[in-house]
């Protein structure tokens, strides 16, 4: 809430963001996961489950610190070895996605205190140090130190006729 | 109708376009939203409902004219302070959001006639003139003239051998 | 299965897979679309059905090979004129997208073992040669030829004060 001037009370936020939604039912299916083995199908049906409801795909495989938020949510895919720091803000559309194949680590590691923008896309086991602001429809495929700024390349304008 | 060639009946429109629901919906919150303050949070509600059955997240404190259109829809999101002008065409994955917090004017401005593609993310208090064109995943954080031409960044393309 | 490491039983595959959802009912529509004018609005109604379960949104028109794969799938939009090889895979958020209007040929024709990672964005009646790999949030608007590899533009990195 401290985060979102357009949370105006607690009752609306646990009502109307399904990122906090997706978040908790991560919480549990990730406990599943760890947990036992034979739990981890039980986890990737609720994982699906939550996704239908929230748009909000999380792999109950990745691990991720306190006060995880997302916001607005649809469309979010967050890998099976991602790791995602504490106090992380997330938005719409965010990828933490693996580029190449086998049962290692193959997703982003997230610091502490980054914000990912809309439809960002972290692909490979790459680092985004802690306190980095990344912009929307970013693309990032390699380390980035800590508190940095990342922004996505604007677009190109050609000005049409101001007079018209 | 006139917009997409695909639309080949007033039934078909009516049942299979939730951009076109998403906008109904958006209407009956805006009212709540500016008629009385204790509607509010109502509003939000309805809302979040219409994104669950639409991929379309609208916040209820926008202003949109008329004839605005939401082709596909999925994962686009208004911000609370946006403002649309009429005849807007918008495609799926769009975001009007913000950058800055407070509770001031923080999301975009779009003129009348303009066109915004499919994951083109209009960000901060900036002006998209009347009659531009946004393209495909254009990132746009600063004014834009009217009826301007405005084209995300293409992909490199490094040719494999044509032979093999 | 082969080709995601994640997949760990043909059960769990079918129960959670949307992206596999999606294809099914696509090849029901299409079946309905192409034999007969008047099935056609039926076609249209249960492939939006399909979106609102999953996320994925292929026209009943589209034409499209053996083994097609949707990965996570939420906010793949096909158009009505695409075509797609056989063994092509796609990530979440794909877009094969039209620019121009009229009832002719206006949207992307893939080739054989295309992948297409999350975001990217293809627009207009190009061509994307078989076994071409094209990655997250790339943009194309022309043809590419066979086997090659496409990249989205990298963000900017403003390294931060790493002592900090």
């Amino acid at each position: 809430m401290r985060e979102d001037p357009a949370a105006t009370s607690k009752l609306i936020v646990a009502l109307t963001y399904p990122g906090i939604h997706a978040v908790w039912v991560y919480r549990l299916c990730h406990k599943l996961w760890v947990t036992n083995l034979a739990l981890r199908p039980l986890a990737r049906v609720l994982s699906q489950i939550a996704r239908f409801f929230t748009g909000v795909e999380i792999h109950p495989g990745a691990v991720i610190g306190r006060r995880f938020f997302i916001d607005h949510g649809m469309g979010v895919v967050i890998g099976e070895t991602a790791e995602i720091g504490q106090d992380v803000l997330m938005y719409h559309q965010v990828t933490l996605g693996g580029r190449s194949r086998g049962r290692f680590k193959r997703h982003p590691t997230i610091g502490d205190n980054v914000l990912l923008g809309a439809g960002a896309k972290i692909i490979g086991p790459v680092t985004i140090g802690a306190g980095t602001k990344v912009g929307a429809n970013a693309l990032v495929v390699t380390d980035v130190p800590p508190n940095s700024i990342v922004t996505g390349i604007q677009a190109n304008t050609k000005p049409g006729d101001i007079i018209a």
